[in-house]
């Protein structure tokens, strides 16, 4: 199997599955019991809060675990904006957002909030200065994610984070899903007030995630409980589910810079192969791009037509994300990028992980071409 | 080890852990994929939708997957009083309920809903003729829980729904948290809208749970995004976890009216034995009471201390509840019974699962006896 749909989600390493089964076989006490037996695991707990911390160069007591980029999500932007709205109703995001941060801002809509949504260029990205133009007095919260789960667009995060060193009063949420270990990212040295992680992107488990919640910044819970999380997250833990997340995001890291640019390496080449097929338009820029993310539309042929040919040949790509692929209607992010409708209509997503190989991408080359020779042939008849 | 804290949480069943395990890595793909890798996730999350419907006599399309009891709670009763808002503001709940539902009701007050809390008379139980008395016309949604966590008190649950049948428009919320496979409770017959499991109360993982939502109830979100769990529960599903807590259910369910009446014997045999304990007073009551808590004071000597000294001897008991040990303050159930507050300080929770025994219930009497004597002595000095 090629599996290239590291995007929707990926295989979890055998060592984070290790430490899972370990904790919760053998401390699966409740961090919140008084007995040494739940003080083990509360120790776990912190190690795992610690660990995370380190890795992401922030404090530990700014780590809140979650149960993954949704709830991160939504936790920081409803809780942001429930938080500060007698403060102003504002709120300012782009408009290729994941479902994750764009639902979560209609529903604050219903609620009486007000959004101003940034187009993006034809590479999709925000600029700076329309972001600048829309803030208000009442502004209290913007949304921009790092790097885009569809085309891989890097947005302007570092320039944003100076921009809004005037404007104080702002809290700055990012979601950074999917650039989490492949594009770096000083949450410290960004300004950034809130920041969401989802574990299972990064060969951790489905259902644990966090956020980072700068120290001094206030937002409401979504969960009101027993306080865990310091009462921002109630709810008994899920502790091997922190520690394997921990384990995972340090194994990522550990990747480091030559991680990277092997990633970089393997979407270079599988760039320069899809470009010699004819009919094919990659949409994800060159500059300003994740090294993981490949975004190419197949003129004629229809997206889920072209993943069930794949599929095969043991070939796993995705059309754009994974939320919207049952949906059947075009991708809003091509739309928002100029993107025409029919193009949209036959997107493929390939997308990378730190397993895969320039062999890999190599025999997806010649799939593709052979594919599209005999679907292009089927549909001239 | 002996574990006497199952109330807090339990030791996950080895085949549940294999289970976890054999989806997480074989498994991995995202549900919402469009090729067939995803399409074997979505199979095996249906399946485990499928399997807990059946063991809890519903529809599979009423269970809801969420990461917990905590998110369960806040997701009926704040989903619930926010979609029906324009219908009424009043919104009905016990004087005992678990943090999860006292302090989402707490926030709800906070947003302009008014809340009746039911007291109870000294066996913790709500009187149905005070609930009845207590609905309004603008009375929108009644929670009460099945079991108490801290003293293992049945509510009538069933009375509850009889009297219910005359309100047709009030959705009633049941956290069955503590009673799931312990205390039959039919969801169906019962007039019950919304009911809240959480799998790490019998041997699943932390941070998995689920939602009963009756056909044809309307909630709003808590997570918006992806639109996962029928638009109710946004995020990348937690198969592995989903199908872990699917195989607990039915381990759990297996254990049938024989591991009831098991746990009952053994609750029996302690509730006999400390009896005879000078100054140790039972809180649980006889009748109407679960098999698997039982609560006791130990007149003069503080909960905490006592738990250590239990500690040494490799047993594990808790204050009360786990989510509240940490507060030092004395539990507000208890004091709601009629508690004195010197007494309440000096609780003690035995919370017992399936795999406890009778030998195991004898030791922890003995020690009882030993430790009792011992601090006393030192008291008296
Ligand atoms: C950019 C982005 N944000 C948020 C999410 C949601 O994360 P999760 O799947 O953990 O809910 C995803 C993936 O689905 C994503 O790609
Ligand atoms: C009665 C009751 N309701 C809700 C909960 C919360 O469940 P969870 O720990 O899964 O968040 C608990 C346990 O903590 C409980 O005992």
């Amino acid at each position: 199997m090629i599996y290239f749909d590291n995007s929707a989600t990926t295989k979890p390493y055998k060592e984070v599955l290790d430490s899972f089964i370990t904790v919760s076989s053998k401390f699966f006490g409740n961090p919140s019991s008084l007995h040494s037996f739940g003080g083990q695991a509360e120790k776990l707990l912190t190690q795992a809060r610690e660990q995370t911390a380190k890795l992401l160069g922030v404090k530990m007591s700014e780590i809140y675990f979650t149960s993954g980029g949704t709830e991160s999500n939504n936790l920081a932007i409803k809780g942001a904006a429930l938080r500060n709205r007698n403060k102003g109703k504002h709120l300012i995001t782009s408009s290729i957002e994941h479902p994750s941060v764009a639902k979560a801002m209609e529903q604050l809509e219903q609620e009486g909030f007000e959004i101003t949504y940034i187009s993006v260029d034809d590479t999709g990205r925000v600029s700076v200065d329309e972001i600048e133009r829309a803030i208000r007095k009442d502004t209290i919260l913007i949304s921009i994610m790092h790097v885009n789960n569809e085309i891989g667009t890097i947005q302007p995060i570092e320039e944003i984070g100076q921009l809004l060193i005037a404007y104080p009063d702002i809290l700055f949420h990012v979601d950074a899903v999917q650039g989490i270990g492949k594009v770096p990212l000083s949450f410290k040295n960004n300004r950034i007030d809130l920041c969401s992680i989802s574990s299972h992107k990064f060969h951790g488990l489905k259902g644990t995630g966090a956020l980072y919640i700068r120290e001094g910044v206030k937002i409401d819970p979504l969960f009101s409980g027993g306080n865990q999380e310091r009462t921002l997250r109630s709810g008994t833990e899920n502790v091997a589910g922190a520690v394997a997340m921990a384990k995972a995001l340090r194994l990522t890291m550990e990747n480091g810079k030559e991680g990277i640019e092997q990633l970089r390496k393997i979407q270079t080449l599988l760039r320069d192969g899809l470009n010699k097929i004819e009919g094919l338009k990659i949409h994800t820029p060159i500059q300003y791009s994740a090294p993981h993310i490949l975004n190419f539309s197949l003129k004629g042929i229809k997206s889920e037509v072209f993943i069930h040919a794949l599929e095969q040949e043991d070939i796993f790509v995705s059309t754009t994300s994974a939320c919207s692929s049952k949906k059947k209607s075009p991708s809003k992010t091509l739309l928002a990028l100029g993107v025409a409708e029919e193009l949209a209509e036959s997107a493929i997503r390939i997308s990378l992980s730190f397993e895969n190989t320039e062999e890999e991408a190599r025999t997806v080359i010649q799939v593709i071409e052979k594919t599209v020779n005999q679907l292009g042939k089927v549909m001239k008849r």
